[in-house]
């Protein structure tokens, strides 16, 4: 592993002016600070000065998530995280991040300027420009809802949407719905990918039919409804499983905008459980996120993988909740390529 | 949840007798004892007890699996466990089960009469008796290398095995290797039926062709060579992936008995890395599963797990040890029918 005399011989200046980039040192200049701190990471220093304990520092990033308030999705996430750190004697900062933050800073410099230890990271999607530089990241992270292949030092955490998905048609199943829509969030999201896959294996080891016509894939806004529910009830499904919350809201409003009534006339489930969802009309029956253990288990994963314990994925149970949105089967009375219901 | 007072009840015996059933007082029958016992897991009763921490007693219940000398496979596992048990002032008991154990004893029954607060399962297969009980277990219990659907209180751990093989096949593809056989372990193994998934996306993710007649399932033992080398041979195999170091030791044999020299005419890879492998001739290149590791993290889920935080699963990486099995891919000089090497 690189020394200070590395990098300083790496970029011909001395080993004091290095040590000053290192330590943050008012008396360098910003682009010289910034070529001591990147040729660091590159040599690979990062590892042993940010994996010091005495720092106890960590950090949650957070891109496109909200958490501040507690009606938002975010919120425990973070809380949860927070609680169990505090507990452990780490001081934990929140950075909300966005794309030209990601463009401007690289990801191991910005821990190892700030001396953390370890970061948590929300809401990144796959084309986000630390998404790729997780490949190769020193800094023991947990990434929430995305997978990186191969690198011991990131770990994916999220909830077991197979279980998630599974619990859900098993409801629908036991309340003697046959013909099930899948109203999914985005395409080329992992989580939507693995829901979808979770939807075919479930729908078949409940020895239900799949049909192409009764799944799509929205865009994680309720608005997508209006784009697929009449599809779904031409083609006479009785109850609509969503991606998400948001999603469902907008399925229901969708249905009784065309005369079906939730539940009598079609169910509709939700996933995640956000705060919302128990106010809705009718309240949703939906798949709970246990997000306060989300963020504590995030903090146990990070604490292993900053003692080497390269966890690769961890995944918390969902739980069903039952509410008002899902009833009993009724005979449907519509028939195909019918759109509103009849009276 | 049930009091003592409602276990009573329903047993039609006093107060005191429960209570000297649940803490082993002399002056009850062992009947007497067993049935208080069995009431009081099946009232919810276990929960409440076992959860106290005050006891800090925790088990590992051993099936079929070597762990007492530090060549065995189950070795760094317990010892891992008990290592970061120890440092958090648990006391862990090891407790090699039988099958006629687990049919004698129930699984609650037994962890409330020890006073164990949670176990960790190794070895267990799926026709075990103690697997169907896992599935409504009150016991905050580590399972490894098997899944237990919907019940919170059970997360099953284990290495990565997608991203094992994923790992091998990469190394293979690398070295120009193209007919890759697998010789898997047992069929009806969940850990099996998983690399045979993870060896079909990787050789797909290659742009690899996949032939049924290069894969098999074997029984975990190096004797199940010998029924499927001959095949992969004469089919032109020119690296054969097993399903462990067993199996690999025995492929090695097997092409060395028919002429062909492993790496130079065949390359061999193994699974699991224990310590025999670097002693094979030629010292084996396998995928390494981090044992001490899994131990280690068995006990922070589990230690989670009695929190009440619902953890499905958690996976472990994997890391390959180039040994020298492998090697660069030679054309070969096998046609097929031909079971063993031209000179």
């Amino acid at each position: 592993m690189a020394t200070i005399k590395d990098i300083a011989n790496r970029l011909g200046v001395s080993v004091s002016t290095v040590s000053k980039g290192l330590n943050g040192a008012s008396d360098i200049s910003d682009e010289l600070r910034q070529m001591v701190l990147d040729t660091a990471v590159e040599m690979g220093y990062a590892t042993k000065k940010s994996k010091k304990e005495e720092n106890r520092k960590l950090c949650i990033f957070i891109e496109n998530m909200d958490y501040e308030t507690n009606n938002q999705f975010g919120y425990e996430i973070v809380l949860g995280f927070k609680q169990n750190a505090f507990r452990h004697k780490w001081d934990v900062t929140v950075v909300p991040v966005t794309p030209s933050f990601q463009l401007a800073e690289k990801y191991d410099t910005y821990m190892l300027k700030n001396g953390y230890c370890g970061a948590f990271l929300l809401g990144f999607a796959l084309h986000d420009e630390w998404m790729k530089q997780l490949e190769t990241t020193t800094m023991p992270t947990v990434l929430f809802d995305n997978h990186i292949k191969k690198n011991p030092n990131v770990c994916y955490i999220g909830t077991d949407n197979y279980e998630g998905i599974d619990i859900a048609i098993d409801h629908l199943y036991t309340l003697g719905h046959k013909k099930i829509a899948f109203l999914n969030g985005s395409l080329h999201s992992m989580v939507s990918e693995q829901r979808q896959e979770a939807y075919y294996q479930s729908m078949k080891a409940h020895g239900l039919e799949i049909k192409e016509s009764l799944t799509a894939y929205g865009y994680y806004v309720a608005d997508s409804a209006k784009y697929h529910v009449p599809t779904f009830l031409g083609e006479g499904a009785t109850a609509i499983l969503c991606g998400n919350d948001l999603i469902a809201s907008g399925v229901i409003t969708e249905c009784q905008l065309r005369g079906f009534r939730v539940p009598e006339d079609i169910s509709v489930i939700g996933f995640d459980d956000i705060p919302i969802s128990s106010m809705l009309e009718p309240p949703l029956t939906t798949v709970h996120q246990e997000r306060g253990e989300l963020g504590k288990c995030a903090y146990v994963i990070l604490n292993s993988l900053i003692h080497h314990i390269s966890i690769s994925k961890t995944l918390i149970r969902p739980q069903l909740i039952e509410r008002e949105s899902t009833a009993r089967c009724q005979a449907p009375i519509v028939t195909k390529g019918l759109l509103s219901k009849q009276e």
